[in-house]
């Protein structure tokens, strides 16, 4: 079925109107109406081709909401009008240690919502900035929100799951001192949703303006990172820090916040690396540094299913999708409380 | 009393004989007549004051085995003529939590064997190139070893506990893929110690020349590193890799290495960072990138425990003290197979 899609035909040119055909569902799909897609920093990377491989026309998109339209015979797990997301992954290899795991986020064959290998026509993955969607069930999670938040849920399902996996993995809770860099579309959830672990939250901002507005999201503390005062004060005291920062930037000053046996976790990826940390910063006091991206199927269901037990969701800015390319230059000065989310409904006609 | 040692009233000098004071056993403490003293690369860096703060007439050496000789009234756990060792750390603050939890290597007022802070004159801690160490029982290791391998022990209480910490602390064991990268003082311990945990061991090495040798460490496999094709071969198989080399080296090639949440650890720190990781090697599978140092009290007497059972000791070189300023050359150029000990006696006369 042809229907309505919003992407870019080159790197170097503005999203516009486009037409793409979605499969009709297999046994094992789920056919959903999308009602809103947030923006996400990877669309802008992707769809300008600043990462490599970007195939044309390209339509991004991977926080998407909506309401299921259809079904295959073999789908056990939604019906006609439940409300449902999709996150990032679109499909995996199914039998790997890790998709057995519920790690599909680690498959080696994860297929994205967008630019990903798809025997479908053209041949990659077309996101959510488009009016339908049609993706095998194992990959659409369950919205438990009240519909009237339905908006605001869709960046859960990329902002919210990648900082969700890594506060869980690392074992945030009651009791923890956890620091969250950067308060951005990453950070704003990283904060929330920490505080709603019962961790003592303090957020890093290098604006001062940013201060009360990160308490307001749930930050027991801000220090602004530029303030070297107010960091010595943090010295060796946090058990977690979370780092949503995209661009370059030193890591010492928060490893040097870390307590023994303390990780600082990157989740955002700089086009350049961070300059490199001293060897000493980690022997010290058997520190780490690791990544994570994203997160699996089973655990982003846990992610939304905990955000709707705890009224959690983001602080959007909803907008019409012919509004798209000035979204991605306000995206790009930070000028943004924290996401910009399309309103579907704006493709029809 | 006044005992013999070896140092260097400078930087630039080399060592030579001279006269240095140890206190009368306190309450707690423990006389050692010292047998053995390993050479460690640390002694090296801080001697010629390659790192910072180095206090002249410096004394090196904290690989110290030897038979206790004298006991204050309060010790308990140990008698004349037992076999005892002293590695890297001589007092901590005994209060803090790591000191609670045994990691005396990661207590803020942790004092090393040598260079490090001392009410007894000169003020600063001076180490095993010296006949006798008068030590708090508890930083004193038992050894369980045969005495006849008491030399070969030695190297146990620094380049033993820096390997053998991270291999238990990540878990190395039956069903683990580990890999050691350098195969000197640390590496060839490292090797020892992850065959006899269970582990299957692939040693890294630069050298073509080192292949058979590693192998009749207990590697399993040795991967030249510079081969570019045998480093392919093992791309995302390795639960953990520990890293021994002090020198600045890309270490992008050994995450490659790593499965999804394997971590690479470094022990060795090299003067100048390694050049920096790309944080996409980290995020696309949760890696980690740590340090460890040393090992803490319980943690040394089990290792020392464990190697008894295991029959392990260091491969080593026994010199007489007047050549150690010859074995620090030999050092530098990796001409050892694989730790230089002193003869203690040597330093009699």
């Amino acid at each position: 079925m042809q229907i309505n899609a919003y992407g870019a035909y080159a790197g170097d040119k503005p999203l516009e109107p486009l037409k793409i055909n979605r499969r009709a569902p297999g046994a094992h799909d789920v056919q959903i109406d999308i009602a809103f897609c947030g923006v996400c920093h990877s669309d802008l990377h992707q769809v300008r081709a600043e990462w490599a491989g970007t195939h044309f026309p390209c339509v991004p998109g991977h926080e998407i909401v909506g309401r299921v339209s259809a079904v295959g015979p073999q789908v056990s797990g939604f019906k006609l009008g439940d409300l449902v997301g999709i996150g990032c992954i679109v499909d995996s290899c199914k039998h790997c240690a890790e998709c057995e795991e519920g790690l599909e986020n680690y498959c080696d064959g994860m297929v994205g919502t967008y630019n990903g290998p798809t025997p479908d026509a053209p041949g990659w993955t077309q996101g959510g900035y488009s009016q339908k969607i049609v993706v095998h069930e194992r990959y659409v999670l369950r919205i438990r929100h009240p519909a009237a938040q339905l908006a605001a849920v869709a960046p859960l399902l990329c902002a919210g799951i990648t900082t969700y996996s890594p506060l869980r993995h690392w074992n945030v809770g009651p009791g923890k001192k956890v620091g969250v860099v950067g308060i951005g579309g990453l950070g704003h959830m990283g904060i929330k949703l920490a505080h709603a672990m019962g961790a003592r939250v303090v957020a890093f901002t290098t604006s001062e303006s940013k201060r009360e507005a990160a308490k307001a999201l749930g930050a027991d503390e801000v220090v602004v990172s530029r303030n070297s005062g107010e960091m010595a004060a943090h010295a060796s005291s946090f058990d977690f820090i979370l780092d949503t920062v995209a661009a370059s930037h030193d890591l010492e000053a928060f490893l040097a916040l870390l307590k023994r046996d303390g990780a600082l976790t990157l989740v955002g990826a700089p086009a350049t690396p961070h300059p490199s940390p001293n060897v000493f910063s980690l022997i010290h006091k058997r520190k780490t540094i690791a990544g994570s991206m994203i997160g699996g199927i089973p655990e982003t269901q846990e992610m939304l299913d905990f955000c709707a037990e705890h009224g959690i969701v983001a602080d959007i800015e909803l907008i019409r999708i012919d509004q798209i390319n000035d979204a991605y230059e306000r995206m790009l000065k930070g000028d943004v409380k924290y996401r910009f989310v399309i309103d579907s409904a704006s493709l029809a006609g």
